[in-house]
């Protein structure tokens, strides 16, 4: 269950604005201990972006999906994570969560996020798989 | 963009509980016009399966993501419709949004989805794509 989480590539991240309406994303992570970590990347602030944070401020409730689907369906699986997220301000801790994406992900490399950084806390890792 | 909503395989969707929590799982899912449609499948039902009904209950604003990840990161594309859900309720709908989806997906023909199933009014859909 850690493993696929830590091994995925991507994740979805459901977030919920002040208004109680949900906004679905996905988003590149990394996760070091019982923090998942993800960052705004460095191309123009786009809305959707900034969605994600204005409703991490308004809510930090936050539920992440990391899922595999196949035509056989005895092989889906997927491994939630329901945590509480926290925009990074101190400026050392985002240096490190946005090291931690750049060793994840060589694309990465070219072009360093910008931040902010977001830390969310693990609060519970759920899962599924048939039979 | 509408698509690559009506052609992919699986979507994840996310709902939010009373309480203001967010919660996202994979589900199949067909279109029809301007709804889309889910249901619970024919296994027993699982705590997973009836959260989501609940959250529905509680709170229909639901947002339901499709996206495709590549590590070619140009290639990158997700689209996400935004929606108000209602369980249906009537026996006559229900059977036709099932119908829906068995048509979709070959799996369920063996095992036909009992239900509840779910209408998702698409209020907005949104779309990005790199550059």
């Amino acid at each position: 269950m850690k493993q696929r989480l830590s091994e995925a590539r991507v994740a979805r991240l459901a977030t919920v604005d002040a208004g109680g309406k949900p906004h679905v994303v996905p988003v590149t992570f990394a996760i070091d201990g019982d923090t998942l970590f993800f960052a705004v990347d460095a191309k123009p602030k786009r809305t959707n972006e900034l969605k994600r944070l204005r409703n991490i401020a308004a809510n930090p409730a936050v539920s992440v999906l990391v899922d595999h689907y196949d035509e056989e369906w005895s092989r889906l699986w997927w491994v939630r994570v329901d945590g509480t997220a926290r925009i990074i301000s101190d400026q050392a801790e985002a240096d490190r969560a946005i090291d931690l994406l750049v060793n994840r992900y060589p694309q990465y490399r070219r072009e360093r996020p910008q931040g902010p950084a977001v830390a969310i806390s693990i609060d519970r890792i759920s899962a599924w798989s048939p039979g």
